[in-house]
């Protein structure tokens, strides 16, 4: 097989972490789909995620390992992973604990605003 | 308003690009709502996306702004655009034109390949 190939249709996962050693998360809920959050994870909490089945992520602004839901009770139960064509993204499936929200601010979902473009302004409108 | 305030309750729409001049952004499907793909956008993409209401991207590999179809009649009508918390993400809810897919290898979604952990050995696994 060719390079890309391989990286493409193969059973190897290889996971291309970033020049930071990062690669992008997206997490959604297991019900209905919606899309809760994007992370980024290290190989370590990849590695604890894959070990453990709860979501494990890279805290970029605290450069620390991170257990969703250790201080807001939300911790991911993984119910499912998949990577995109060239393995440089990961889809998170999970069930959360607690509230069963991800944010910080208290909502379900981290993409509560929408971006409403008219003409030359563009503003946010908050519709959890 | 306090700056985090701002960022995270705000109407301002201030998108946080990173280092490389880039955000990060979700395109789902909007019917279903499936996860589609994983791209980036620069400013002038994103600019494009909200003048046209096409999906722009800006591809790292090719280093050139893409609209998304342009070779493979895959365009991509945006029927919303969300941002999170922290504005350093995008959700986009599209509607595809062509077979309505959005992967180059001619799946629907980039992420037709399951993640099977068993003990240390992890392997990936097709299931579109």
């Amino acid at each position: 097989m060719s390079e890309n190939h391989a990286l493409e249709e193969g059973a190897d996962f290889t996971p291309r972490f970033d020049e930071n050693g990062l690669i992008t998360c997206i997490t959604r809920a297991s019900g209905d789909g919606e899309v809760l959050m994007l992370a980024y994870m290290n190989a370590e909490a990849l590695r604890l995620t894959l070990e453990t089945g709860v979501a494990h992520y890279w805290s970029r602004s605290r450069k620390s390992l991170w257990r969703k839901g250790d201080t807001s009770g939300q911790i991911q139960t993984v119910k499912e992973i998949r990577t995109d064509c060239d393995q440089d993204a990961l889809l998170l499936t999970v069930e959360a604990a607690g509230d069963g929200g991800a944010c910080h601010t208290g909502r379900r979902s981290c993409f509560y605003r929408k971006v409403i473009a008219d003409g030359p302004n563009v503003r946010l409108m908050i519709e959890a």
